[in-house]
Formats: C-alpha cells, sequence, structure tokens
C-alpha cells in the first residue's frame, strides 16, 4: 500500500483523487494540501477518502507516513515543490510541465542525481488505449521502421485570450502533449523541427501574441519524418488521431466517440461526433498514469515516463517558438545548448 | 469470339448491350431483336456495335452465325423463348426468372436433356464484388462450417401498386435474387422456410394482394440457420448485404457508396448514403455475369449458374408464398413434390 | 444517501459493490449478506467500503437503516427473498431473472401491489451506451415507425455442459436478455414467436438437451417484425449489435473495442475484435443500472425496469421453448393464458 | 461528335483509348500515333474502334477532320507537339508535365494567346470520385474557411534506380500529381514550401540522387497550412487520401477497396487492402477527365484544366527541390521570378 499525498485540489488533484479513490487499490491518500483549500474541495476529497486536508504542503512533506506526492498546483510551483519533495525523499508524481524555464528543470535533475526517488511526469496520453496499442503494435513489429509519424491534435474550444496571455503560448501549453506523444511513438527524440503557424481560429489569439493553428514537422533520430497538426478548434469535438507509417505496414487510431450506433437516412450514414471534453477522453489515462506510478513505487521500478521525458517536450516547444519566429528550420542542438 | 443475339431491348438488354460492347472483347452482338423496336431502340444498339436489329427474334434463331442468345424480354416469353433457342442449338443466357411456373422450368430442364447447350440464368448478384468476396472468404476456409447466414435486402422505393399487381408478388419478383444468394452463400438448398411478412411501408401493396416486408428464416441442408430481411423502402438507399457466422469466423459486407468522403461537424461524422439505384450498384455484376457466360461457351465449360439455379428459387419463392398464406414452416419438399 | 444491503457476494454482487464504491455518490452498502461468506469474500467487501459482512440475509431485512437490498444470490433465491424484502418494506433491485416459473413471478407481483416499493429487474443492457443510443435515436423520431429490428447476440464461448443442464435452457439464460432488448428497442411486447435452433457448436450441449445457435422471429404489437440470431461461440468474441430499422431511416450499433487502433499490412486493414468478456462489455451498463435504481429511489420516481419488465422476457423464453419443441408459430397468448 | 488523334500508343494512351471507346459517346478516334507503333499496338487500337494507325503524328495534325489530339508521348515530347498542335489549331489534351523546364511551357502559354485553342493537363486525380466529393463538400460550405489541408500518397512499389534517374525526381514524377491535388482542395497556389526528405525506402534511389519519402508544408494563399506526405512504398498498397479541416467541419476520405468484406477471426476484424495499382484505382477518374475534356470542346466552355494549372505544380516541384536543398523555407515568389 502506498500512501500518497496530494498537492493542488483543483481540476487535476480531483482527478487523481477520483482515481485513486475508485481504481487505484494499492494507494491510499493521507493528504491533500491546497493553499485555496475551502469548503467545497474538503467535502470532495472526504468524499473520496481523503484522510486530512490541509492549506499548507509542508505537512504532507513533514510526515514521514507519506511515500509519494502528486503536485498538481500551479505550474510556476511546479519545480520548486519538486526540489523540495525530492529532498524529503519523496517519489514524485508532477503535473506538466515541470517549468517553462528548462534551468529550473535542471534543478530537478540534478537534485534526482543526488535523491534518486521516482519522478514520473504527468503526460498521461501515453497511457491511453488507442496510443498505447500502436506503441504495441510498433513493439511488436507491425510497422517495422518508422518513415512517417502523423498526429493531429485539435482543441474543441479555443481557451479565452485571458488564458492564452499567460499559457505560455500554444506550443508550451497544448502542443507540449503532441511533442511527448512524437516521442512515445518514435521511442526517440527530434533532430530538428520546423513550424509553419497561424491565427485562423480568432484574432484575439493572435493580438495575445499566439497562434491557434499550426503544422510542425520534425525528423527523428530514427530517420522518421514526424508531424503534429494542431488547432485551437475543431467544431466536431476533440481530436485525438496518431498514425505511425513504416516499412512493414501503418498503425492508426481513429476517435473515441460515446457510442457506435450509427443512423442512416436520406441525408447520409452518421455516427457520433468525437468525445468533446478531455477529462471525458482521457478519463481512464488519468487512472491508468497514476496506477503505473503506484505500481514503480511498489515494485521499485522504473517509472515509465521520467524526469528527462518531463524535459524535452519544453525543450521542443522552445525549438517551436524559435522556429515559428525565425522561419526556418531550428536545429535541437540550438536549443540544447 | 462468340456470336450473340439479344432478345428484347428494354432496359436489361441495354445493360447487356453496353457491357459486352466495351467489356467483353471475346463477344460481338450481331442481332438486336425486339417486337416493339423503334428508333431510340435501334439507335441504342447501333451505337453499341449491334449489326443487325429486327422485330422477330426467330430470325437471330435461324442464323448459323449465332453462338447465343441473351433473353431479355417480357417475363412470360423466357420459357418459351428458352425453348426454341435449345433447339435451335444456342446457347442461353435467359433473365430471371425463367417462368414463374415450375412446369415450364421443368420443360426447358428437359429440352436442355436432349440439347445440352450452355445454360446460364441471370442472377447477376452472384458476381457482385462484395458477395463474391464473401463466397471466397468461406472458400478458403475462413468462415468454417456455416452457422448463420444474413441477408439484407431492401429497395430504395417501392413499386407501384400497378406494377405490383402483375410482379408474380415480393418473393417472385424482389427476394428471389435473395434466395439465389442464399444458395449461392449456403453451397446448398434449403429443407424449410418461415415466412413472418407485413404491410408496412404502403398499403396499395397490401391492396394489390402483396406484402411489403419480410424476414424469412430457412434451415439450410448444411445445417445452418438463413434469415432474409427485405422492405420495399428503405429511405436511405438500396440497401444490399449479407453477413456469413460460423465456426472459424465471420464474413460481412457493408454497402457501396460513390465516394468514401465523410464530413465530420457539430452534427456527427456522415459518409455518403448506398448507391441508390440497382443499375448504379450492380453495375459491374452485369458485366461480369455476361463476361462469364461467353467465357463458358469459348472454354467449354459449365456456365457458374445453370438451369437448375434458375428453377431453384422460383420453388423458395412457391415455398414462401405458402408459408405466408398458412402461416407455418415449410419444408421444400412440400413444393418439390 | 440511500443505504442498501447486497445479498450474494459472488461475481456480479462484486460487480455492484465495485459500482457502488466508486460511481455512486448517492448510495452506501451496509451490508453485504451471503450464506457462503469467506475471507476472501469478505476482504473484497471491506475494500469496497462494505460497513457489514453477514451470512444471514435476514439481518439485512431486519435492519430499519436499510433502504434498499441487492438481490445478487443463485436463481431459485430470487423470488421468496423479494418477498421478504417487499414484506419488509425493502426497494428491490433483482438480478435476472426473477424466477423460471411465471406463478413465482406472480406472487411477487401480487407482493407489489400490497407493497409498492420500487422493484427493477437487472437486465443491464438496456443501460448500455450504443443500445441507449439507438433508443435515443428512436425517440427522436429518426427511424419514424419501426419495420424490422434485428439483434445479434453471440457468446465468446460456450457454457460447460453441466451448467447447460441446470441453466433453463438457451432461451431462459442467454436469450432472455435479448427478449428485454427486443421490447427496448420495439418499446412493445410480441405477439408471436417463431423459433429455428440447432446444435452447431458442441455437441454435448444437444446431449444436454439445449441448443447452441437459433433465430427467433417475432411479430411485435406495434407491427415490426424482430429477429434474434444467438450462438453460443463467436471466435472473434462477444457479438452484440442491435439494428432498428423504420420509415425515415435506420440506427444501428457496432462492437465495442478495445481500442481503435488499426494495422494495415499485406494481409489488410485489421482492426481489433470484439471486447471478449461480458463484465469489461457492459461494465459501465452495470454501473448505470444501479445509479438509475438509486436515482429512483432517492427522487421517488419510476425504475426504468419494473417487475413486469421481469415477467415478459421469462414467458418470451416459454413461448420459444415451445416453439422449437412443437416447431410452429407461437402466440404469446398461449403461454400468457 | 469530337474527332479525336492519339499520339503516344504506350500504356497511358491505351486508357485513353478503352476509356473514349467504351465511355465517351461523342467522341471518336480516328488516329493513333506512335513512331514504335508495332503489330500489337495496332491490334489494341484496331480493337477499340481506331480508324488509322501510323507512326507519324504529323498526320494527325494535317487532318482537318480531326479536332483534337491528347499527347501521350514521353514527357520530352510533350511541349513540342503541343506547339505544333495549337498552331494546327487542334484542341489539346496533353500528359503532365507539360515539361520539366518552365521555359517551355511558357512557350505553349504564348502559343495559346495567339491561338487560343482548349488546353486541358492530365492531373487524372481532380477527376476522382473521393476527391470530387471533398472539393463538392468545399464548396458546398461544408468545411467553412479552410484552415489545415492533409494529402497522403504513397505508392504501393519504388520505381526503379532506373527510372528514379531519369523521373526528374520525386517531386517531379509522383508528387506533382499532390501538387495539383492541393491547389484543387485549396482553390489557389501555395505562397512559400518546407520540404522535409529522406532515403528511407530504397538506398538505391538515394545513390540515384534522389529521395523516397517527404513530408511538404505549404502556406497556402487563402492562410490554410497543407502538408503532403510522400512515401515510395507502401506495403499495403496504394494510399491516396486527403482531408480539408475548416472553421465549419473536416471532409475527408479513406482509400478504396476490392470490395466491402470483413472477415472477423481470433486475429482480429479484416477488410481489404487498398486498390494496390494506380490505374485500378484511378480508372474511373481517367475516363472523367477525358469526358469533361471531350465536353468543353463540344459545348465551347472552359476545360477545368488549363495551362496554367499545368504549369503551376511545376513550379510547386522546383521550389520542393530547391528547399529540399538548401533545407530552408522556399518562397514560390523565388521560384517564378
Amino acid at each position: 500500500m502506498v500512501t500518497v499525498g496530494i498537492i493542488g485540489a483543483g481540476r487535476i488533484g480531483q482527478v487523481h483523487m477520483t482515481s485513486i479513490s475508485t481504481r487505484v487499490p494499492n494507494a491510499r491518500i493521507k493528504y491533500v494540501a491546497d493553499p485555496y483549500m475551502d469548503e467545497k474541495k474538503e467535502a470532495f476529497a472526504k468524499a473520496h477518502g481523503v484522510e486530512i486536508v490541509t492549506k499548507n504542503y509542508k505537512e504532507v512533506l513533514a510526515d514521514k507516513d507519506v511515500d509519494a506526492v502528486l503536485i498538481c498546483s500551479s505550474t510556476d510551483t511546479h519545480s520548486p515543490i519538486s526540489l523540495e519533495a525530492i529532498a524529503a525523499g519523496k517519489h514524485v508524481f508532477c503535473e506538466k510541465p515541470i517549468d517553462h524555464d528548462v534551468a529550473k528543470i535542471k534543478e530537478v535533475i540534478e537534485a534526482l542525481k543526488k535523491n534518486p526517488v521516482k519522478y514520473q511526469v504527468g503526460f498521461n496520453r501515453r497511457f491511453d488505449h488507442n496510443f498505447r496499442a500502436v506503441r504495441a503494435a510498433i513493439d511488436a513489429g507491425k510497422v517495422g521502421e518508422e518513415h512517417i509519424i502523423r498526429i493531429t491534435s485539435r482543441d474543441p474550444e479555443p481557451p479565452s485570450p485571458a488564458y492564452v496571455a499567460v499559457s505560455g503560448g500554444m506550443f508550451m501549453d497544448m502542443t507540449i502533449h503532441d511533442f511527448d506523444m512524437v516521442r512515445y511513438l518514435a521511442g526517440c527524440d527530434p533532430v530538428e523541427v520546423f513550424v509553419e503557424g497561424a491565427v485562423l481560429v480568432d484574432p484575439a489569439i493572435g493580438e495575445a501574441g499566439d497562434i491557434d493553428t499550426a503544422v510542425i514537422t520534425m525528423k527523428m533520430e530514427n530517420g522518421a519524418i514526424a508531424t503534429i497538426d494542431n488547432s485551437r478548434k475543431a467544431v466536431y469535438g476533440y481530436d485525438q488521431r496518431a498514425e505511425v507509417f513504416g516499412s512493414k505496414g501503418m498503425a492508426a487510431t481513429a476517435n473515441d466517440a460515446a457510442s457506435t450506433c450509427v443512423i442512416s437516412n436520406e441525408n447520409g450514414v452518421t455516427g457520433e461526433v468525437p468525445l468533446h471534453f478531455f477529462l471525458e477522453r482521457y478519463m481512464d489515462a488519468y487512472a491508468q498514469e497514476i496506477i503505473s506510478f503506484v505500481n514503480a513505487i511498489e515494485n521499485d521500478t522504473d517509472t515509465e515516463l521520467n524526469v528527462y521525458d518531463g524535459l524535452k517536450p519544453v525543450l521542443m516547444a522552445m525549438a517551436c517558438n524559435k522556429s515559428l519566429k525565425e522561419h526556418r528550420v531550428v536545429k535541437m542542438s540550438e536549443i540544447e545548448a
């Protein structure tokens, strides 16, 4: 039985409380800490079997009973709390991104060298049934050498301009999941990136200094060419697909829908739209990543994602920002240097 | 090179003229005969390379140059012209049904015993790419022993009550193709049939003494249970599907559509309706059946369907009519006796 | 908050414990009773938040705190415990079938007339996302008047001959779910049934006096013709489909699979098999039926299924057994009389 | 009735002979000219209703009876014969590309200014049922403003290194069709291109100085971002798909297969591979382009593609070659200048 403390009782913290209370039999949540803890959050926590709620996460880190923490607080606190948790000898599950600033991620890396606790980053999509099946097909040799990787990732609704302004930009906020997915499906890192970006969905996003539509092309270390196409708004819902094409075949996913029901009439043969909301679409993946993390602790095995898996997508986002700004191919070596 | 005469220059006769002129390089059409030959029909024939047009089919039968005739005239003439053609030593392709009257079909059978020319019946759907693929899967052992056969056959538009009155009834007019399909997919005949029928599409069809909706269940000689479901009107178009389920797997078809284009928006993910018109849907099958017939003549091999394949579906239609009327299981032996 | 007691701690009792503990926030499980309660069952119950475990279900019925019971014990105990629970004023969720003996179901009906507690029968498939979507399409007028209803229900593995011998027969054991589904999709009862059955999967099933393959045809009160096709063994997994065809369109479902991943290579374009195990396939439906039951109690509304919905499929199974035996159409009025 | 002469009796010339003889009732082929005319080619022509065969195309141009010529000879002869045909007042259907050298295409443009005959270029894919349906969806407003266009175009088999050496390179030889498709689906030209290319299929292609795998990204004049992904070898067959995503929805195609038959067994649910051979896949499109050309002559309307539609893809290929070589974004204005 792994004892965890959850730091941050917002939306994603609540997702993890739900997962652990209903689907992770070998974990218990001793604490939930949130500086803005209120009655509603407390009630949610209590209803999900949390033993202690607090406004001060330091209490969690001080309790020897606690094996691991889930850092679900605001992005700017991810790296400092990571450092404290590592120093306290706690295993860490940290929501993405660790930080927008590489230097701060590197501090975490250094800290882990001294205190080698488990450190998993919250790229949940790797745990999704569809993408897992693609990865399994690759591992089973059904794709052969990878030649072309295509990821389509389109949101159902654009964020507010206010959010855009603080989001770190589309690459750091949204595409970062796709960067992780490219690495997951390629099994390696990119060598270089090129971005063609545009503001096509909402001019206000452009006024906030960001883009809302992009096609990113990458050359990967294994020779494959990868593309990501992003839009902040697909009217038909949340479009999340991947296709890996190689010397022996192709593995591709379609979207998940609420049912398989198809209606035929004079107007056509109509199936359901993709699941709209990311929490609904990735509900199971959020549980699977925690199951995986808790099992890694219990069995003392490597986590499926580690701190470098947290770093690399941030570097890719930086390379894409540079490519967008300078309108040229950017080598990853320019960023990592 | 096989020389053919086409008897009947109506819709189906024209289909065969088109097929032969464009897709059957080893056949030429020397004659088209039609008692109602007019300028328009003549022009069509000439445009499709027909050498001689006539109102009198006996001219065709009298010409020693003619190897084979295609009987595309009205149903009541199928068996008498068949008899004349067989007596004249011509190979015969006869549109379905040979006759509604079993005695007349048996005369054709007797005639063929004396003059064993090739005799193929126009059950074109056996030559359709989708149903051929199901049959091929069965032949390749992918279904194993057949357990359940399901045929869905629904027309896009009901016939006029006037047509219904002279059609011989839905089983003889429409389902007869499905009876042939069941035999094709089962590779054997039924032992017994049961019909549940209804008038749900158009009361005028009921007033004309027919039904427009039916589910037919059959026990086949190979032990499989087969069902056919028929409707005279599917608003989404011509619904033509089959499914064969067995000990090793299932082979199933979907409908053909005009394109694979799918449109996704707030209302769903919408593909095209099935091809609406039977000539469009089975265009290729109509050509394939003639190619097969001509090749059987040229290579002196058995035709893919023979006169018994023309007889059996008529017997099945009779059994179904009896089952509908008496509302009970009818053994095929009751009919064949 | 609804307080429930679960009677029967076997497989289905455990499914409901899981559902309630993880997905039904407005219910708590005070008791689990099982005459064969052992350490393992007790541990499972405790892990799912059950407060008291006992071997004696009468304790549950005696506790005034308990609002409702879930009867998950062996089939022969369903009706007697139902009677006791109703007498004790408890709302009842009873697993299907209430009984194989109509007289005993009628005792429950009579008891409910005196003590009108909520009484829901465990036909979980009505709560499945795919079949719900078909029903919703019908309710939205997208099908129009129903003409043809087709249900395919094939198990992945046949039961053991030992189980067959005590199962009540395929219709009472397996098809009973499909009888409920026909009623759900038609929105009415059948008028008559006809069965074509066979032993094609396993001769031992035949030796045990049962069949393993069937096609059932029904005329429904609304005029539609319905068919169910059953097999005890589909090598590709659990095949659970429905199609409703009517004057305005068709609503049809496909099977659920573990992922949408499709692999293309020289051998074809291959997707995943249907989910194999019924608990996996209907996991969500099992939760939804309990959510619905608990909400009906909390809101004092009708349950989505009542005792008559438990009775009717049993009558249909009886009619089908009679049809199979006498090999003729059987009117429901022959059974109900 | 339009009288045509076909110049070039090789594979594509024969495709057009077949189309005209079987599917274009308002055209007749008076001549087929081929410097390498032999018995086999002559026999093919005669069997397809060609009146005169010759080794000298100048005979065709000299005959006042001839309304139009189809230039199906080797690529290097396309522009000189075009010039002669235009000078002779013949309408011209010219296979792609007009020339690899822009200056020569411009000569044709100049010639057409003096003699404005119809001039259609053989980009057949615009006439394909699937891509037509996407274009129709766009025209019907179902996509809205275009944001992202994706074209997948992968050959079933790589060309021989010998062919590669004379092919003009993958962009000029293969992708040129996709450049036309991008223009067709976008309804405008690109502003800039970027190529990520690789040799992943066959090192011999690299040794011949070409690539076999590429992802091309383009910014279009309408603001949309377009990608083409190319491979010289898809083991599952000829992969020809397009997807257009916009403000109101997405229109996307799937591949065509030989049948809709799907086989389900323990190994999965398997449909057929895409049609393998381009002549089979685009059979109908080849006929439709000639029907369209002949109708444009008969009705004196614009051809669906003109000489500029022949020029633009060549410029795009040049831009892509430059981008590949210099590994940077290339503006179309750099090429057109």
